[in-house]
């Protein structure tokens, strides 16, 4: 049987060239439909959404273990572990195949299980167990750090050392299409003497993929770099909205707190490790090289493109204001994983990890209004008459990411938010 | 009906007057037995648990609506609102007053539901959705910022203007009784070239209280001070150990990270904040004014004492080393809930929030060993032969907390834990 991640491989759905979602990606979502509105899992494939509830009541998934479908969250099916991840992924990828009557004969099945995406509400795909957000773009950081301290000491003196992080907050991770109310919070420009409290001034987004944790960990455990390998289920584009203005005034010495946490949107496909395979390479080169635990036998980082576009509710279609890629990370998810657990910090199933903003080597590559604007000072115009710094209530922004195998890609769909006012 | 909280209350369950759980306390836990291993909730009264589940089975708890006793944890229970915490707490202080036959005169079932507490294994009363630590004792924040900036810079700008925090992590917070082991990572002390990686070498303490958040708040939506009372379930004793070496390596620019997510202790009983009420108190005076969000029309601090004490494996018995109060702290439970909300952050039924390191005015009142040996400064004589600035392998540390009421205490029993080679 052909690996699901042959080039070769075609559906008998028809999946247009341009889709994100071919029979080689078949990223996992929660949906439900006006005609059964129970969230469950389903897999997308070009304009479908394969229900694979459907297919489990049906029998066509059945080793008996795999009652996980009829969750309105994919915890229950990612807590059963990698084996289960690929014999599922095998299946489905069989069941899809052009050259296999089972499904596709099926008229019957085929009605029930495949449901236009057009009429697929989607929904938060995991329940957070725990969200952690780090800052592993070299670029990004020595901008932030060009920025606020100089050229000279743009890099903190860790930075290099390792995977920079912090804890976020689970409560408000919302999926793709949820409003985000523009944050109030205590405000203090430099020119002001004392803080006042008020909405958010300097809003801005950031550009991040987001990781599925899979697999627990124990209490007081490390982990090597092919068991965190392992835990790793799949990733979501992630936009984690930023208030600076918040964050500027509360973020010494305990790190950001309000103003991270009001809003952090996520994609709601899910695509797996799996399917990213073929688009592995080599990070950046690390030097100076890191301390043992961190260092990684096999490339760790992904050939994936990121697009980032804005558009104000003035303009007819959005903008595209950053074209970056996922393989410029100095510290890899791996590497990230890793660190987490480096004092005996426990993990669990759906853990989301957030890679921190991914800017490149170019100007068109920072993946945040922070940069994009150079802290402000340099606004940028998107429409005749229409000029960016920071997020104005009604922007809506879209971030997309793919893969570009030979005649296909492995796409991620979007993660969008749009901005309403503080109120 | 006399209120629960009333000092003239006695149960037919004999009380010591120096016990921490009196008729007037009834502190929820979750506990099981050699006899019936399966978790469940209980209270506590003297040296017995009341097993709720038994209660509950028999029918003397029945308003139909509480099938939330046979659960593991407290957070079905909490989830009903604080309607059903007051009647059900009512309820409790009925069936065992001494004047009730009820359950006194019904051998079968008090046979069956108390239980002595040297049988019960106690676990931890709640799946922590999200944990916060505060920093919150100005005493604490200026003892370190003396430390660390000396006099003049000791209290960073932003710090009398709002509760300062950061998100913690909850999958590291255990139960009292849970060996803690040394956590491992990267230190780099001021006279290393470079970091290493390795035991921690200055493992800390920070005594705190710990907030049980008992109701959620909805994305995009700030919190009232009324409303945040009304969400605070409950307090537990909270010891969020620390390894100041990693932290002072990692903590720039984020905040703590690995420094504090190996390990957070708590109490296994969760006193209400109704059986704190008789203890409520004006915390310190704000100055400045905090902002209008930020205001208090009401007392919120608690008349709280508390110890901590320190065994070294090769001593007999624990020594005190810590006498403070909760009352010192600046910043009040309620404060700290209004403000994680301003942003428009959603809170969990069963988030935590810790207070932070509770210090007070005095030398012996001060709640970390960063403290109490002055960033290592200042070594401590536990007893002949036996120094401390640091926890060694072996120590164990014990935190005690109660609100002495005329003739009884409120008490919160004691959160332990002993240090465990990094191995």
């Amino acid at each position: 049987m052909p690996h699901p991640n042959d080039p070769s491989l075609r559906s008998f759905v028809p999946v247009d060239v341009a889709s994100d979602f071919p029979i080689q990606n078949l990223p996992y979502g929660v949906f439900s439909t006006a005609a059964l509105p129970t969230p469950r899992v389903g897999v997308a494939i070009g304009d479908y959404v394969l229900d694979l509830w459907e297919l489990e009541q049906d029998g066509r998934l059945a080793d008996g273990e795999l009652i996980v479908f009829a969750a309105p969250t994919l915890n229950p099916f990612m807590a059963l572990g990698p084996k289960v991840w690929s014999r599922t992924r095998a299946r489905i990828s069989e069941l899809l195949r052009h050259d296999n009557p089972e499904l596709r004969d099926n008229e019957r099945l085929r009605e029930r299980a495949l449901v236009p995406m057009a009429r697929a509400k989607l929904h938060l795909p995991i329940t957070v167990a725990g969200y952690t957000d780090f800052y592993s773009s070299k670029e990004h950081a020595t901008n932030v750090g060009v920025m606020f301290r100089g050229k000279d000491n743009a890099l903190q003196p860790n930075w290099l050392h390792m995977p920079i992080g912090y804890n976020g907050r689970a409560s408000t991770v919302v999926v793709s299409g949820t409003k985000v109310r523009r944050p109030r919070g205590q405000l203090k420009p430099p020119t002001a003497e004392t803080p006042s409290f008020g909405p958010c001034q300097r809003l801005d987004f950031e550009l991040e993929m987001g990781v599925m944790i899979g697999q627990p960990s124990p209490i007081g455990e490390m982990l090597t770099e092919a068991q965190a390998e392992e835990m790793i289920f799949g990733f979501v584009l992630l936009n984690d909205w930023s208030a600076r203005d918040i964050q500027q005034w509360e973020y010494v010495p305990l790190g950001p707190f309000q103003a991270k946490a009001f809003a952090t949107s996520i994609s709601p496909w899910v695509v797996t490790r799996e399917a990213l395979e073929p688009f592995r390479l080599q990070g950046p080169r690390q030097d100076p090289p890191p301390l043992p635990y961190l260092q990684q036998a096999q490339p760790n980082n992904y050939d994936l493109q990121l697009d980032v576009a804005l558009r104000a509710a003035a303009m007819n279609k959005a903008v595209n204001i950053c074209h970056t890629n996922f393989k410029y990370m100095y510290w890899s998810s791996v590497q990230q994983l890793v660190h987490h657990a480096s004092s005996g910090c426990a993990m669990n199933v759906c853990d989301l990890l957030g890679s921190g903003t991914i800017s490149g080597p170019e100007k068109s590559q920072r993946g945040s209004l922070l940069e994009i604007s150079w802290n402000g000072t340099e606004p940028m115009e998107l429409a005749s008459g229409v000029k960016r710094t920071f997020l104005e209530d009604g922007d809506s922004l879209v971030m997309r990411g793919w893969c570009q195998g030979d005649g296909y890609r492995v796409g991620f769909g979007e993660v969008e938010g749009t901005i309403v006012p503080a109120g």
